[in-house]
């Protein structure tokens, strides 16, 4: 059953709570394909020692061994940050139609920084911000209070 | 010992040719730390299947590998084509001190596109372009040129 953004959103968010209890950077990804939910990702880049283990890129690589597929035409991606340069390239060069994102970066956001979906870097993707953007927000802000305590 | 700036391409190269040889965009690159290669890969992004496989990203995670963090600060990169956005942020993201590249990718290269170096996403990456330019080239054309044969 399609849901709306918001829900797609509250299950990106319930990747970021996972992240954020194996103390990584709490931020989670999902990968919708006709409204059927087809990657599930959070950040884990200390536990992978990867710097490529960003939520996006785990949510990609989950759909794209579903689909079986480095091309994931017509998939819409949720994440609850704006994403970075990395992996907004990997949303543009993997053909997915649409971002969602939760609260935006300021510091390396690829959309507040560099306008990334509008270079003509790939096809089309759209863009839209925003989504459950308190509670994205509020999560890293709790992270990252509990780092500076300990 | 240490090695010039070509002769590492030169082993950036000899992942190109692996690439050509299993019928990827033949794209390779190396890692190199204090003088000893930590990482080589080269585009298999049609065999994994992944958006992420890229030359950059596999010689990058055969370093963190090797060094067991995702931190990769003092490395330097050798890359044959201009680094798209995703590995660009990758290499900055990862603290690298220095990108060299064979020849520019004038469609999606994220130096020619969007200066991405200078763009206070992160630590100073030194650029330096133009490395065995034409043998870099010249293995992408005799790749294009097959696959239209095909």
């Amino acid at each position: 059953m399609k849901k709306t953004p918001e829900e797609y959103m509250r299950l990106a968010l319930d990747e970021a709570e996972l992240a954020y209890q194996e103390n990584e950077v709490p931020i989670g990804a999902i990968v919708v394909l006709n409204d059927e939910v087809i990657g599930r990702g959070h950040n884990k880049r200390e536990s992978t020692s990867l710097v490529t283990s960003h939520a996006e890129i785990e949510a990609i690589k989950e759909a794209s061994k579903k689909i079986g597929s480095w091309k994931l035409d017509n998939a819409e991606i949720y994440v609850t940050i704006e994403p970075c340069p990395m992996c907004s390239y990997a949303i543009i060069d993997s053909h997915m139609k649409k971002l969602y994102y939760g609260a935006k970066d300021l510091k390396r956001g690829a959309v507040s920084k560099l306008d990334i979906f509008n270079q003509n870097l790939g096809k089309k993707v759209l863009v839209c911000g925003n989504i459950l953007e308190e509670e994205s927000r509020e999560i890293m802000e709790r992270f990252f209070k509990d780092l500076r305590k300990k």
